[in-house]
């Protein structure tokens, strides 16, 4: 069967503005369907999710259908920019969302995250990727994803201000062939735990 | 095949001093050994790791042997108290000797730490615990581990200083329960990995 | 002449729901009004402050106002909730709209926010508070804030998931105290600056 | 009276090897003295600080004899490597040992740390400087030092593994210039501070 992907871009900028965490992630994007996963991209900014830490907010929040999306998808990848050394506050957003997903279960108890796996791409013009990748991947553990060897990839560059991710060429090459790792790597889990699931843990 | 797993106890305590760290690490040691795993602890601070970011810093280095260990191991478990809101310098010596482990692979060039599950558990008498779980998984992760859902747990209890782990029973049940999920899941994700292995990267 | 301070606190609860933030929040602003500091809270998440990195997003962004505030203020408070260990989504769009004031100087080419001082407040049901405070203080560091001995107050009881601050009174003795001891320092601090300035920076 | 200050080099490497952090330390101290600042450095990985948390861990601790120096000095710059995206072992290390003076007061009750300034400076060929310099910062804030505004310096390069600070000029000005508006901020939030110091707090 096949396994689906959705990529979360958490950039602050709306629309059709160029986004480079856009761009970053299409490099994942291209390598996961290059693995016959069927991937789907939701620029967040654009969708009015309220604030909050259910998965549903009421009248207008569209985490509700984000929300299903997630549950819908094997591999999660939550793409974000970086501002004063953190994940945007469109990522830290989709996270308290997912907080409720702590308490969601299966059935017969299973966290509704088990069995899924994510990875975090990471853009910003000077520093931070490893703190970000660290703090969401921590999140993204807590709720119950578990997250492959070296899933993730960014592009920064240092020190002090500089140039965005499409303002150059300098070190694309080694976040594409880090992402195409990340891609390898998080098809390689999905489909192990796809063949042998994790069970209802013990306190559940 | 019966599933390795190594306990790193990072308490900055030598000898046969009461560890808080080791403490809790047994929680999950016992449930492990119940999955019919074969684990060791080391109490890193007994041994003499040398400052460096090679796998053998020379005369008196007391880490290749460790290292071979770790490379014998399934499971990997950092145990870590919290000072000043981190992880011990114990923990980060650790980890800066398993940086060379970024560049060491098996024949085909799929790096060592691949295929390999780690998790985390944390002590301390106030406040940190996510923040050291983050930080230590975002290391293991780059190296080339494969963190499970929820593979932590932790005992901490705030505002402020209080006793210690061993001096009071509260939040153990909680303490308890949650390293049995650890367990459970470092055992699963550890199994379906050696049934379906992430192959080589793309980038090797 | 008399010291102003804001209080931005960030929850996520709008309107008139209970905010165990503004709770712990509201001692410090008693230890700063007892010491003659002139003292305004905002409830951030009931203003439409947008997302971006500038100093005013256009057509109905609450920010233009807010930041005008920010720049009256000797002292700025940021007051958050813990949500999956890290700062509220509410606190990251707020420094985010604060990146904008790394560029922003005085006539001579000094950065707007030197010689005013800053402190955080952090609750929440668990574990967490040490990491949010430095990393918003961190954040504040680099905008140009200094940042007082102990300027931070928290509360937060663990292990696992526990009341909320204002469903309990453990604690909330150590939490007042720290927090008078923050508010203490934020006006010893401000009162030393306004006396003695940074001068413009030599890279100015 | 003449300020002094304590430059403590976390560098892993020992002796006479090549340190990039003690490299880029020398810039601060540099524009340090060149404001009058009698300044020391001490390269830490050549003393033998054993681990633990009080401020004199018995026979052959070098410890006691840095901890005088650091309580002799107006101003602490803690200069670490980055290793695995952390500061350095060493780092936390000396971190450990500060702990102590949580609660080391002078005679009146005040923190021994108070009316100190602290900055940070880090060095590596990657990435995670302003994650370390926030943690540092937070752990110094702590203890009881004021982290003046832009107290701090970095120099990083990346996306992935690159050149060392001395393999290369790339960004050395940005960095140069930074590190000369830290010791700028150190010196003028020492001096006013000595003017018009914190006041025993009210908790004390």
């Amino acid at each position: 069967m096949t396994l689906t992907a959705l990529v979360l871009n958490c950039t602050l900028k709306a629309g059709d503005e160029t986004s480079n965490t856009a761009a970053l992630a299409q490099v994942v994007i291209d390598a996961l369907r290059a693995r016959g996963v069927d991937v789907n991209m939701i620029r967040v900014v654009d969708h009015d999710v309220k604030p909050g830490v259910t998965s549903d907010e009421g009248a207008g929040d569209a985490w509700p259908q984000i929300h299903e999306q997630v549950l819908a998808s094997d591999i999660l990848v939550i793409a974000t920019p970086t501002w004063l050394g953190q994940a945007s506050s469109i990522t830290q957003r989709v996270l308290e969302r997912m907080d409720a997903m702590l308490s969601e279960t299966t059935e017969d108890g299973t966290p509704v995250a088990y069995n899924r796996v994510a990875g975090v791409v990471v853009t910003g013009n000077e520093d931070g990727a490893h703190h970000i990748i660290a703090t969401t991947a921590g999140a993204l553990m807590d709720i119950g994803y578990t997250i492959p060897a070296q899933a993730w990839t960014y592009w920064h560059t240092g020190p002090g201000p500089g140039p965005d991710y499409l303002d150059t060429t300098t070190g694309h090459d080694w976040s594409a062939s880090t992402g195409e790792a990340m891609a390898a790597n998080l098809v390689a889990v999905a489909d192990a735990l796809r063949t042998n699931p994790i069970p209802k843990p013990p306190n559940a």
